[in-house]
């Protein structure tokens, strides 16, 4: 049987994401015939290496898509509201990793693992969920196909390689600041984040939420079902790379912990790392470069009737971004959605 | 009028605890007649000094508190539970920083601002809580009195200087070691903390919580009620001073946020900062070495009725440990009770 393979464009290849795209692919065997690297301007000419083949980035514009399959877009919201439909109408299926088009009725937002089916009513663009959403979901949503979840209070601790590599170069050069006993000066975020905790990612609304709680509470919505109930308080910590996060889930049915347990050991995209007493439970140094989700700490909420506590870490670049944008490429494939 | 003074004792004096107790003790011109130092043998004779004197510290055994009127135990459980008893026979009054006494139904636990009350009945001793249950208690008294607590979910992002020197400086080193491009080692914690985030503070329990979390739990019942519920994930994080809490609480009665905000501004001990949009919030760096207990973040939960999140900080050492504990004498003797 000859595989068909496909012509891929990467929307903002320079950036974490995107790099991180061009390496999954290749990691992954994905099926492709021509790979396109699409920057801005200044970034034209550019090389990068693929599979031991050079690649030049071309500029993403109007008629850039013409012979392209599948567009992965990582360049931002501005980026996705002008040139994912011109994409569309290009022919390209457009796999959107900002937050543009996420809660849009008309779009799916798709964790593969979660909910596939999601995939078979797409108009030509398919949105990936915000990273703290997608590792979340992926383990609640076992829970909720068992329990039945009422009500989720989540409160993360996220890496700083989330807001991008200038907030790596940040973290790395107040190190530098601490170690030479200079002032630890700042730019990317309103405070040092060395040493410190920020209850604050994205900007906040009127209603003192921020967007990235938002779009925990959001998201989870729109993909589970909206009469789930979640509240949600984001926080950036000193920690590169891999998002954790602490989830007490209420459910509808009665849980037993070892078989919930069970559940999720079997369930797609989990690992569980649960034996505390042997000091084993995820951490974020652990976790980073991984492909899983990872759940432990998991335990009866004794506050109410049927709740549970979890920790719950993952590679916020890889599942959080590129790997779920290209675990929805492997999908709509596998569906023949393309 | 002549202000009585008093011999106080500090029973560990070198941990970072005790000589915090000294430092505050100093700065609140305490009433002091004789400061007695006492530590063990290994100790004996080291000097420290308190407001221009030179102490000698001499061994803490049998037959030290004679002459002592309050004595401060910071040296952990098995010296509170070997030697308090002594002391109290000897004539003293015991405030205790460990865990030992605590959860005993003839101890007092006791944080001034939330129930001083409880120091009436006091037997000799009088428990401080532990720190992550102090300032959460500070907040969540006014809120309690004012519209009744149902439930409480805590999740913590806790510093280092909690598990004492020599986790500052492991933290310190591993810095280093990550500069030098050393391998980074670890001797206090299981994992490496620099760049890390540990949902493990203190011993596991078979329950799968661990002894951290149970404190926070169980002191809150014993202290604010023990119809409240509460659940807890207790997390280590790369910081030196000041531990965070994010906070969600569901109460019996609707809360307006306004109201909240001015009731927790009024309450004693608490300062809010909570202007989002101008960056204000709680944060450890600012918050160490500070003596109040700092929120913010505070909105409305939407999730249920009656609920509110929160994000609250302050210095570990200092009003979660040290500070209390002078403030508990500073309260006998204010109510009489030396």
């Amino acid at each position: 049987m000859l595989l068909k393979s496909y012509n891929i464009a990467i929307v903002g290849p320079m950036g974490m994401v995107g790099r991180k795209i061009t390496s999954i692919l290749a990691e992954r065997d994905f099926p492709i015939n021509k790979l396109k690297l699409l920057g801005t301007e200044k970034n034209k000419g550019k090389k990068v290496t693929f599979k031991e083949r050079t690649i030049y980035t071309e500029v993403a514009k109007k008629g850039a898509f013409k012979d392209v399959d599948i567009a992965f877009f990582c360049a931002g919201n501005e980026v996705s509201k002008d040139l994912a439909p011109i994409a569309i109408e290009e022919g390209a299926l457009v796999i959107d990793n900002s937050s543009r088009w996420r809660m849009d009725p008309k779009i799916p937002l798709v964790v593969p693992e979660v909910n596939p089916e999601d995939l078979d009513w797409h108009q030509g663009l398919v949105a990936n969920p915000n990273c703290s959403t997608i590792q979340m979901l992926v383990v609640l949503k076992p829970i909720h196909r068992r329990y039945g979840i009422k009500r989720v209070v989540v409160s993360t601790y996220q890496a700083v390689s989330g807001t991008g590599k200038r907030a790596i170069d940040e973290l790395n050069s107040q190190v530098e600041d601490y170690i030479s006993k200079n002032r630890i000066t700042n730019s990317v975020y309103p405070y040092q984040i060395l040493f410190n905790a920020l209850p604050h990612i994205d900007s906040f609304l009127d209603t003192g939420y921020t967007k990235e709680e938002m779009k925990m509470i959001d998201e989870t919505k729109k993909i589970l079902g909206k009469d789930i109930q979640v509240t949600a308080t984001t926080v950036r910590i000193p920690v590169f790379t891999a998002h954790a996060e602490s989830v007490n889930v209420e459910t509808k049915l009665p849980m037993d912990i070892d078989d919930l347990t069970t559940i999720l050991n079997y369930s797609k995209g989990i690992k569980v790392l649960d034996y505390p007493g042997k000091n084993i439970y995820p951490i974020p140094i652990n976790c980073a470069g991984k492909d899983h989700v990872f759940v432990g700490r998991i335990r009866k909420d004794y506050s109410i009737e049927n709740g549970v506590n979890m920790w719950i870490v993952a590679d916020n670049l890889r599942k959080g971004a590129a790997l779920n944008a290209v675990q929805i490429a492997e999908t709509l494939i596998d569906r023949d959605l393309l």
